[in-house]
């Protein structure tokens, strides 16, 4: 560590990291400071592996105390700093991509309080989605968002990425689910945002802090909204002889008026993958596509809206359509879908996961675009994804050992994003923009809107300091594409001094 | 206006008037300018009626480029603005505190799309509430926040506000049924803000837009959430020999699991009052308070859920239980609720109407309480609230001719404010801070707080020309509570250059 002095992350700017170092360990145990290249190594990328850097230096706080001083440290030493929950991130958000503090809130995993009366619980950032629910199922409620990566997730990562999941189509996404906040600003000053009642005044900027993908500062205590746990769940599993039948049942289902908590499809290619990762046959080899549909409610209106759902299934072509009423037979039908990603993994050891979202009408012409690019680029793309909301997940699948392979996944994952651009979508809906999407952003909004949004940015930031490089696009790392901006910000019509650091 | 040549809104700051109304009247036609002083009256106040002052001039643009326009000439001349939609606000935040322009949307009524396959709408600011429902009604769509003043308000007014309404404690408030929104930034830049799919990226600044109370800009053109209807419908009307008793039904009804899209209560003044009103006799005259109960969903829910709230109530103390199926029923039993401010204008020519929130199970302590200063100051306070979130609209009753009244009820204003504050509440759920409430936000904020915000707020506005002097306290408004953030902005640690201009 000590040899690893002066690092320039930026040109003309130098970091003492030594010193930076030293201040550390005067407020932190010894084991919560990580300099060893070798343990710095697990940190060196996040759900998205093809990119990766290990940082320079970690620490690892146990409280808002503890991240303030480090976060006061880094402003007094310029040096930006990184916050990393459990690392499942998709976009690369959690990568320390140029000289950065990593700071790591996986020892921040205390339940801070909880009131059941004003149905809320408040938790450090560390504590794992899943733990959540459980800390109350048994007083009958739960904590809506859950996104796949449950298991392991951590509720600071789902509000830095404003996660979704399946039961978002119902429920909302994690900005619906946060009260209130305590936030580290980057320059270690502590803020609260929200407030524990529903309702509160003056500029709310939680919706602005959740999902800035760590670029505003970092949430240290979080205050999230519980709810009672429905009377009854049921699941529905049909099976589909094409993808466009089982879009149809999806169309049917929604035109109807029923709102399934979740409602999810897998092609063939995520079939065969499940299948051959389980001992039984989870779903009909033959299928060319599944739908899983998930219904929640008081009993009568569950019992009504799958005997509707079965009717609509079946009118729109499906075979087998199997029923689950129990958490056990839930869980059997969920699980080929919760185990996809790891079951495609079995096949082929590196994927490559998009998070397209287009208007729920485009998604037959958008699946049938994906299959002829896959064709095109000679790589197999699986496809699974909400179907409720729109949200595709097309994952590439690809050996990291061919040589070139790289560049050629992320050619055909930008046409992709292309082909949502085009039918009015979006390039992200729940893994966030990150260092992986970055260069598409100008291509959603205006000029105008993303100077408003760096505005806000440096409202928090002003020396860039949180996650640098992240979300919008530079032209280091979008080069040409990048010259309208680099016009505009030369320009100073719409930036304040320093905006075009980020 | 010729002759109001040079007026001076902050010292040392000589607004050029005729000027901008030269530079107005080049784009604008004759009749959407407006200086004649009789004509400018009707402006002189929204529904904070005790504060009044004309605007010097007021503007009503039809189209967003008018708005960007009008905007642009405002920051080219340094003359502040301030929007106003139907007036109707209840914390002055319509209000032409010092010299500004006033820009009344009324005249921007278009209804510019309706998508009924991806449930949005899109309309312009000056819509009226009711009729967003009204335009997709008959294909069975309704918009949920609806607020009591639905048929005279306006969007753009309810944006500006985060407006609530009954329906909020089931559907939540205007934040959540708002995808995407044009915006004319205080420059006169035009941005989007969200996107018209339900997921978006980057950062979401709707949240902090939605409630900014015209201080970050003018929406000219929002999309909206459309929800299918519900099913089946019933409204409850129950009475009860006290506030006490009607409180207790609504523990046992939340406690149940029942989550009703609207819960009211009325104390024995509304009552009085709206049965004083009314040619017929609405309610219970003995009656202590009356609860109101709105269920909706599938048939077979409602129809379950109407039983257990009746025995609910029952077991609580009610008298009689009403119920009303059919459209025409329930409006007969919400008129009592929907008149109860006009009704009580009857009986006192006027009203100061508070909106403090306070957690559910500190209702009883905190209504108590405001009988008791009700007493002590000699003013009768009528209690009229959305008791599912806590949300309480105590009306302070007076007659403006009384000499020294005003302050006589500002006073009693305040000390209900702080009794919602010492209750762990919020001095606003939905009406706002406005030009009314700023002096208590720093006893809900700490400085870091009001500072974050208003950090954001300069990057929205650095010349601080929108609504200026609304939602935060200053020392010119506020007085000597204000010390404290005076000193922290002269010691410049928080704030950079201009933000203390607020």
């Amino acid at each position: 560590m000590l040899i690893r002095l002066l690092t320039s992350c930026k040109p003309g700017v130098i970091h003492d990291w030594a010193a930076l170092e030293r201040d550390l360990k005067r407020f932190l145990e010894p084991k919560a400071v990580v300099s060893r290249r070798e343990e710095l190594l697990v940190y060196d990328c996040d759900g998205l592996t093809m990119d990766r850097h290990a940082p320079p230096l970690a620490v690892l706080p146990k409280s808002t105390d503890e991240v303030a001083a480090i976060v006061a440290a880094c402003h007094r030493h310029a040096i930006p700093f990184v916050a990393r929950g459990s690392g499942t991130g998709l976009s690369g958000g959690a990568l320390v991509e140029e000289e950065a503090l990593l700071i790591v809130t996986s020892r921040m995993r205390r339940i801070l309080a909880v009131d059941l009366s004003n149905q809320t619980i408040t938790v450090e950032p560390g504590v794992i989605n899943s733990w959540v629910t459980r800390a109350v199922a048994g007083d009958g409620f739960y904590y809506a968002p859950d996104p796949s990566s449950q298991v392991v997730c951590s509720i600071g990562g789902n509000v830095a990425e404003n996660s979704g999941g399946v039961h978002c189509l119902k429920y909302g996404v994690t900005s619906n689910h946060v009260l209130s906040m305590r936030v580290v600003l980057p320059d270690g000053q502590v803020t609260e945002l929200g407030g524990a009642l529903s309702e509160t005044c003056a500029i709310d900027l939680r919706g602005a802090f959740i999902g800035s993908e760590g670029t505003l500062g970092i949430a240290t205590e979080i205050t999230l909204r519980l709810l009672p746990a429905p009377q009854e769940v049921a699941v529905l599993l049909a099976d589909f002889p094409s993808m466009e039948s089982a879009g149809e049942a999806v169309r049917r289902i929604t035109a109807a008026g029923v709102l399934p908590a979740g409602l999810e499809i897998m092609d063939h290619t995520c079939i065969a993958a499940v299948n051959a990762a389980f001992a039984e046959e989870e779903y009909p080899p033959e299928a060319g596509a599944v739908l899983l549909v998930e219904l929640d409610g008081q009993s009568l209106e569950v019992k009504d809206a799958v005997a509707l759902a079965i009717t609509l299934c079946r009118e729109a072509g499906a075979g087998e359509v199997r029923e689950a009423w129990d958490e056990a037979e839930r869980a059997r039908l969920w699980k080929g879908r919760k185990s996809a990603i790891s079951a495609l993994g079995r096949q082929c050891p590196s994927y490559y996961l998009q998070d397209g979202v287009v208007p729920r009408t485009a998604l037959p012409s958008v699946l049938a675009a994906i299959d002829r690019l896959s064709a095109e680029h000679g790589l197999v793309v699986a496809n699974v994804f909400h179907a409720g909301d729109g949200n595709l997940h097309p994952l590439i699948l690809y050996r990291a050992s061919d040589p070139g392979v790289n560049e050629k996944v992320k050619t055909l994952g930008a046409a992709i994003m292309e082909l949502c651009l085009a039918a009015g979508g979006s390039i992200s809906g729940e893994h966030g923009v990150g260092s992986d999407k970055r260069c598409f952003l100008d291509r959603m909004f205006s000029e105008d809107d993303l100077s408003t949004m760096k505005r806000v940015r440096l409202a928090f930031d002003p020396d860039g300091l949180a996650n640098p490089g992240k979300i919008f696009p530079t032209p280091k790392s979008c080069g040409e594409s990048q010259r309208r901006v680099v016009a505009l910000e030369r320009s100073g019509r719409r930036l304040p001094d320093g905006a075009g650091v980020f």
